[in-house]
């Protein structure tokens, strides 16, 4: 089976979670007085720094996943199934950052959040892992460097968000910012 | 007529349907304790649950269309008409879902959206049966294994749809299970 | 330029308006009595027959353009803004077939409805006249049979625009059924 | 590292915003009386023509972005995320023409509107040229006319945004209408 419908499902499911992501924001009311919506926007500062969190991670997933599928040259069941696994649990990213949102001050939500990408992070390991073993969807004389380069890029977000994890314990609300870094890693390891 | 750009609506449909199934959950109000937000979250198990039930139906109807298309080298009017047929009631599957969270212990509303995916499932149904009758948009010498093969896939879901609609008549709430079988019986066909 | 992308934004615009429609209808409240939730849905009927109508209409124009596009080979300037103009007012389409579900009896919400769908038709017509006058945009060897075609293909919705707008003098409400013909004729002129 | 799924991703979330645009408008109640509704849409006028202005923008972003990308043989990493940046602030829009539309006379949303299409506009010529300094993902033998050309086109948007600025010192109301203004540059450009 070909991949490039799984990229047109995939794509649309990260450009709608994208841009849902910032429906979080609510307008502030009318108001004729710039001061008055100058606080009005301060106070959606941190609504839209937890946005553009959500938005740096779907980012990070779409450009290893963009990276990932150059590779692959077809697709099993499985292959589709895990997928769509992943898919499920990137739809529910616009909920768990808005339950975060609500709750900043409450470890569980911001757990909730991090196992959410956590969990995502690991099925996007193993589809990786379960695409390159014995070669069984990518070319037959891929460079096991490729392989190993490709294992490590997918454990970067996973990483961070044990990082996340721990630093809840701290303050739930500074958590989220573990995962500023993750672009950066991710850049690194490519050069 | 090429299939690429139906393909392209399809997944549209498909992506925003899967998407916009996540906002029947209603994000939790603000609180700090863990341990009540912690039963709101418990609260929201149900529909979570039927999110999922709804996501691997559709991620069913998805793997087996993506099968399908691949044997079908052109469309005609008819054929392009009976797959918008199958995106209107796609389409109304977040709706039916939804009803049938609000209503759980409510006969009609479990059969409402059984006898949605069945409609669903005779439609794909259907689009196979006409594609390949007479060879009409296949190729010539497509063996009639595959052929049966692809009808045999496409009646797996309304298979289940009748036994969740016989299941309504014992539990409304837990004949929404029996759909969990379905990539189930549908892996195990393919082998 | 090449008229992919084109294709992709289009479809994508399709996509989200088809699957936005169904959001007109409101979720039954909770109940457990299945003769008070069929109630509620007998009510939803009519709200449910006027997105089959915007559905069909978008099913149409989409079929049209489907096959329009084949014959378009490349995109100038102007073809890209008649193309982005006619979006305006595909995804203006869900506002309209809302007003019209509020405001029944209301003449000017059904004309309002239809003079939106009148409008993409003409400028769906215009796209078609630009493209192939003087074979602009499509092969120079294209037939004039088949410009004629595509021609009257786009003058049956403006067609059945202003019979639905007749008819709104009459009764309102039930002037959108004459869209109702709509692909009943596209199919027959196919033949 | 090919670039068509990022045109995907792009387009999508195009699609996504210019449709979501159109919820801005509220659809007037329930009346019988077509002076009420005619009086109720006519209060809608410059929430639509809102909408008109942005949609615009869109479509004008879209379109040189469409003519750009043509020239694009290639992404590297860097490329990618200057183009997941300005989505970011693409998928802001609704929100900020939103607050626009909700304290017209209120300088400070006209100019929170007027600096995120700054944003973009100053987003989409970094793209640029980074992609074609020393022909780093296009051709090299990409002639320097394109390449200039390409600059003075991502200019328009950035140009009009200022004097979108400069005009809310006087009206914030109808600095917007600055706007206007770019398709036409544009296609002057072009020519």
């Amino acid at each position: 089976m070909e991949t490039n419908r799984i990229e047109t499902l995939t794509d649309g499911v990260f450009a709608i979670v994208m841009t849902l992501l910032i429906l979080n924001l609510d307008v502030p009311k009318t108001t004729s007085d710039p001061a008055s919506l100058a606080n009005d926007l301060k106070n959606l500062l941190p609504t839209f720094l937890e946005y553009l969190v959500a938005f740096i991670l779907l980012g990070s997933f779409w450009v290893a996943n963009h990276k990932q599928y150059q590779y692959v040259l077809s697709a099993d069941n499985l292959f589709l199934w895990i997928n769509l696994i992943g898919l499920v649990f990137i739809a529910i990213i616009p909920f768990s950052i808005s339950l975060f949102g609500e709750s900043r001050n409450n470890q569980l939500a911001a757990v909730f959040f991090e196992i959410n990408i956590l969990i995502i992070g690991l099925i996007k390991y193993w589809q990786w892992i379960y695409a390159t073993n014995n070669r069984r969807l990518v070319d037959h004389g891929l460079d096991s460097q490729t392989v190993e380069r490709g294992k490590r890029m997918n454990l970067v977000i996973p990483l961070f968000s044990v990082i996340a994890l721990i630093g809840s314990f701290i303050s739930p609300e500074y958590s989220l910012m573990a995962f500023m870094g993750v672009p950066i890693v991710m850049a690194k390891l490519k050069a």
